[in-house]
């Protein structure tokens, strides 16, 4: 196990990866800022006139189907397929899976169409798209059938990828073994987007390290829940949380970061 | 008078009602994180493959013509028509009705076609609305013909709804009552959506309190001022005010808040 | 020479001009707050159907290109000429201009279409649409063969407009002068959107001093500047520093303006 949050963050810090964000409108500046508070380029670009030439920039994509429509989805397979021809990894952020049947359909269209290399998602979404029963409330987990270490791994093995199972903890699994991760904090769940905010920066994690996807997709969780844990000290609720979670991603010590990271294996 | 804004907040966040909101690019983030914060559920969807079985999964429906175009258009008359069969609230912010045509028309035809509970809006959009003399330059009201509080009633009466016209002090009414809401801050009006999220609000006290619509829109607007209250204090101006606005609508007391709404009837 | 952000910041807060912007989903939320934090009134409409009438109220235009698509192309070239027919001033951000073909095309046919009075990019941008050889990734600038000062007075010579090349410091021309302004701080850089930012308060600027279009870009930018300089003083990082940008924005005192922006001409 090869796990180093810290050396992946100094050498994205170093490289500046661009990734490429094809995300929904609720989120947009807020995965942006988070990927450059981390020390990577986001780039949001959607026509379908140009995405695979934006693709071509990019060290990764990340889709997010939170606010669906039909140019969206076309330009998210046109985006997705470009990346897997050149070979960057693709993060699938399946938001509302299990809730319509639009956005379950169309997770598994791009999971069907697009080498996807990490599936981020909550509970609910994962399960449904790993055939598995849950109840979806909107973009909400509600209950699932499985324990998520269980889920995580199942997902992986059927759908061939890393799933990444976000939650209190992590569960990230690329069908044969589970990396368990314990960071975060509550104030998390009470913010719009910060699990969008969690594949954007996996997208960023992955870029830097694609040849070892379990490992990566786990770093970016730590990351993001040691930067959530430095951001919480001193908020005085979800707004002032939101405003340092920045400040805390920018102020992520590489050398510092393996140590704090609360990594287990299942 | 049943107006007891602690009571419905109380019970809103233990059943936690999911608010589908379709609205306007610039404050889907805001109303998502106010909603949020309050302690309901948002989800923000717009394709008219999937509004129809959203709204099926939530308890009040919002529909906010900031940044329209004619896609948009059409699902809002799909989730409408949805929500109105289905008998759960529909609350509609008409952005900028009054500056141009569209806006205006758009406003209307929702209106027409669609079982609207509450009309939130400043004095222009409701005055264009309900056909009184208005000046409205973008989306930001100028001036109107007539008092506020005899605007809502007259609105309200006309359009058989329950008109919110929020200012310095809110007018709320039904057509025969009119409450007034005196809480807020200044700086309300420095810091775009809070309009908008004014609007969300309404359709979070309405998912819990169906039955009472005055009541309900009308303590809407008494928690959102009382933030407002509270996030201005220790605030430095607009930005961080906004933050602390989250923190303040997360901190909102069901036991205080009764006593700090200043409510009186016209 | 009669620079003067400060007269211009009184005029402006007493004016309310209203800012019609056609820009992009990350941001926009970001640049009506700067322009309503600065004291002018910002309006976002995007619609073929409402654009020409909605920039028959405003007092000047503001297209940005950031996230492009076939719809809103169509929309800013209505709004563009609609703003050159009544001689209201326009900014152009060609965000990413030079990443991709379409992005580079869509920023061409507006300055052939439109008679934009301001162009506003960084150095890889304006390069790209000034026919210097450029190097952008994603949407920042890399690369340029130029000095920036020299790139400036170029592009201003040869588009005949006035070209607002910031970064570091920023240089505004007219094809004749050249002026630096030299506020700022570099956490400018860490915040998607404040490029953005500074077309938007260029727009602000040029409504209320449209006949001296190059003092008015220069007042703009140094406004912005100074504003960052004040918020990054106790900022914690990008993400505070973000929300004390609209509380800086929204103190600037004229009186104390001038003195502070650090002009010089090359």
């Amino acid at each position: 196990m090869t796990v180093s949050p810290g050396a992946t963050l100094r050498e994205l810090r170093e490289r500046k990866p661009l990734i490429h964000q094809i995300t929904n409108y609720v989120v947009m500046n807020e995965t942006a800022n988070a990927t450059l508070a981390l020390g990577a380029l986001p780039v949001m670009a959607h026509a379908p006139e140009e995405v695979e030439e934006m693709v071509g920039l990019a060290s990764a994509l990340v889709l997010n189907i939170g606010t669906l429509s039909e140019h969206w989805i076309e330009a998210m397979l046109l985006a997705g397929r470009a990346a897997s021809a050149r070979g960057i990894p693709v993060v699938l952020d399946p938001v509302g899976a299990g809730a319509t049947r639009y956005r379950t359909d169309t997770a598994r269209r791009i999971l069907d169409e697009v080498g996807v290399t990490d599936l981020r998602g909550n509970q609910g979404e994962i399960a449904t798209l790993a055939g598995t029963e849950a109840e979806v409330r909107g973009v909400e987990s509600m209950t699932t059938g499985l324990e998520p270490a269980a889920l995580a791994l199942g997902a992986a093995r059927q759908l061939g990828l890393v799933a990444s199972v976000t939650g209190p903890i992590d569960h990230v699994s690329d069908g044969e073994r589970v990396l368990d991760v314990a960071n975060g904090h509550p104030l998390l769940a009470a913010v719009t987007g910060t699990g969008c905010i969690s594949s954007a920066l996996t997208g960023c994690f992955l870029a830097v390290k694609p040849e070892e996807p379990l490992e990566a997709a786990a770093e970016a969780l730590a990351a993001l829940g040691v930067a959530a844990e430095d951001a919480a000290a001193g908020a005085g609720g979800p707004g002032t949380f939101h405003a340092r979670l920045y400040d805390a991603l920018a102020a992520l010590d590489p050398d510092t970061l393996d140590g704090r990271a609360r990594f287990s294996e299942t």
